[in-house]
């Protein structure tokens, strides 16, 4: 647990998701699959308020996203969403979008590498989910689809313009958010909006969420913090913020773990610290 | 018409390029085929002029640029502009250099969504008009030259070193803008310069055209303009932007009609609004 | 030489790698083949100060950087980086960082373009090196690892958490800068990490740096550093950049050379002024 958590304690019981923690390996399982997992206003606040939580529980080392069923996740559920924010005035509504996209810079912001595995369908609120974390894995019939323009809103949300355009760039970003048509999986992986198309997908991730969960936890950490800070940067503010990062770094007992166990010809045992 | 336009009114003739606003499509026709379309000094700025107005016509939702005969678009001619520019001090060639600036600025920040259909040769300022499209279509034949350096210019220019790393890469914007060498149709659509490459040009741009200008029109503008914006804010930011913008959004008809043909168990019919 | 170089002279003797200027060309070789070229202190102070010197010669225009034997550069040696480092206090590492730091900016700041000849192994901070170049010519044999975490390091180091999402995209550069994993050729061509991958690599690096350093040198200067530059601009911004240097290109000798070649029906001669 942080030394930097005073009143709040943690949540006990996330109602709107699954979650469990094993051995370092967080795991989300959205779970209405007989709706594909369609998100509820309750499930956006818990996501939001867990991210904030995570990283202060002290034993969890990655987050993986999953769907329970035949989906990922359908976006906001058309009834028990979209319905009901007609009945509300714009300032209702600018909560409401201040929600989602809070739970998208969350998961950019979250110090943990985050691996959505997307099983089936990824749609609307559900792609940018899986857009913000670090690694898709994607079965064979997982898909995208921006499908935000298809019910008159815009194709950007949730942070969708930002972040599609810096990972398949500006043209197939604009076709992808202002038409809303499906990606299959392998135009996905060509793309590069597919870390990996797998075909056991729970092995797979199973297999990554170990490996990041065993390694040297605070370089991975790092990375990511870095990747999503130096977005926003220019070169030589990049070059000064590495220099000083990496400084820090060579003073972790993971890098020392590593220069002792390669002098003694040993592999590194590595404590995440 | 916009009901923010008071003293200039629109102009009748576009004597530069052919231009037809036909059932919500805007079509710009460069028609100088004996030439390969290559642009002259009246040419770049009615575009910029055009550009500015159109939106305010309130009769188009898209635009459409291509390019008559056997090529799409060939440049600055090398004798009416090359020959000419030869004759100006600092100033007005720094006056000419703007101007073709400001036509990419406006096809960028154009709150229309922009279809560049490339039936030939986009070289020089030709392949930059291109690139500050949003769709670009490609018949096979159709190639890319961003050839400034081949005639000892900066490969950068009217933009093209600020787009085309966004849309392909810095690796390979600094391959094709520092070398200035022919890139294929088959290659474009690899690297994500071409939205796609179609046997039937026409019938191509025509059916996204008017997908275009049926759809929820405002959805459309939405996505462009903030992709556009984005570019250049950081995720905070962008996420906030995005917030706000949806919530606007979220009160058009075109959402209200969304939700009424869903549970009306019908298709939406778009107002645009 | 430059006008703009006052009491410095110019370094006699290079020590720390091999350093050639021929007609134009210049080219550094790392030479330390037993160890696959790795790294020294001295190498990235060596490589740091020609960097700031190089432009100010006057008899290069165009940069190789090759490695000797099987390894391009296999990063910061372990004994004699790694293990020296141990040593340091946290003053003496963020001199370490910031000097390594200090090379990548220099190769993007170059003012001439920079190739890369990859003939094996590039990892760690030869990857990065790489990286940093401007054409990246890889043999099939080259492949790239990013190996930052598997000594349990950040994997944003010298500006590569910059750099890598800036080429390959934001997705693939997670994947690359987390994992440590090794690329191949064939993948880094794929992905756009390679400019291209050749068959023989000797004769295809000095058939480009002869482009390049024949051709209109100040043509090929402006564009990289402007794409260096707007890397970091906005849209409106890059633009007026390149407005006015092209405005300013357009009175070199080269593009008048261009001018009277084409209007003589020959060949242009450039003088890279």
């Amino acid at each position: 647990m942080s030394p930097y958590r005073a009143s709040p304690g943690f949540t006990r019981e996330w109602a709107h998701f699954g979650f469990t923690v094993d051995d370092g390996v967080a795991t989300v399982t959205l779970n209405r699959p007989e709706k594909l997992n369609a998100l509820t206003f309750d499930a956006y606040a818990d996501l939001r308020d867990l991210l904030a939580e995570l990283p202060h529980r002290g034993d969890a080392r990655v987050l993986v996203l999953r769907g329970e069923g035949r989906g990922f996740c359908s976006g906001g559920d058309v009834e028990e969403i979209i319905g009901e924010l007609r009945k509300l005035d714009v300032v209702g509504l600018l909560e409401f979008t201040r929600m989602t996209g809070a739970v998208v810079r969350a998961l950019r912001e979250c110090p943990l590498p985050v691996i959505a595995a997307v099983n089936g369908v990824a749609a609307g609120a559900g792609s940018v989910l899986a857009l913000a974390a670090d690694f898709r894995l994607l079965a064979r019939e997982a898909k995208f689809a921006f499908l935000f323009t298809r019910v008159g809103l815009a194709g950007a949300d949730m942070g969708s313009a930002y972040l599609l355009p810096r990972i398949v760039g500006l043209g197939r970003a604009t076709e992808l958010l202002m038409l809303g048509d499906s990606v299959d999986a392998e135009r996905a992986e060509r793309i590069g909006l597919a870390t990996r198309v797998v075909d056991d997908l729970p092995a797979e991730t199973q297999a990554l969420a170990r490996r990041l969960a065993d390694g040297p936890a605070q370089a991975y950490s790092a990375t990511k913090v870095l990747l999503t800070r130096e977005q926003d940067m220019d070169l030589a503010s990049a070059i000064e913020l590495e220099g000083v990062a990496q400084a820090l770094m060579m003073r972790t007992e993971d890098h020392a773990e590593f220069y002792a166990a390669w002098s003694g010809g040993r592999r590194p045992v590595w404590s995440g610290r």
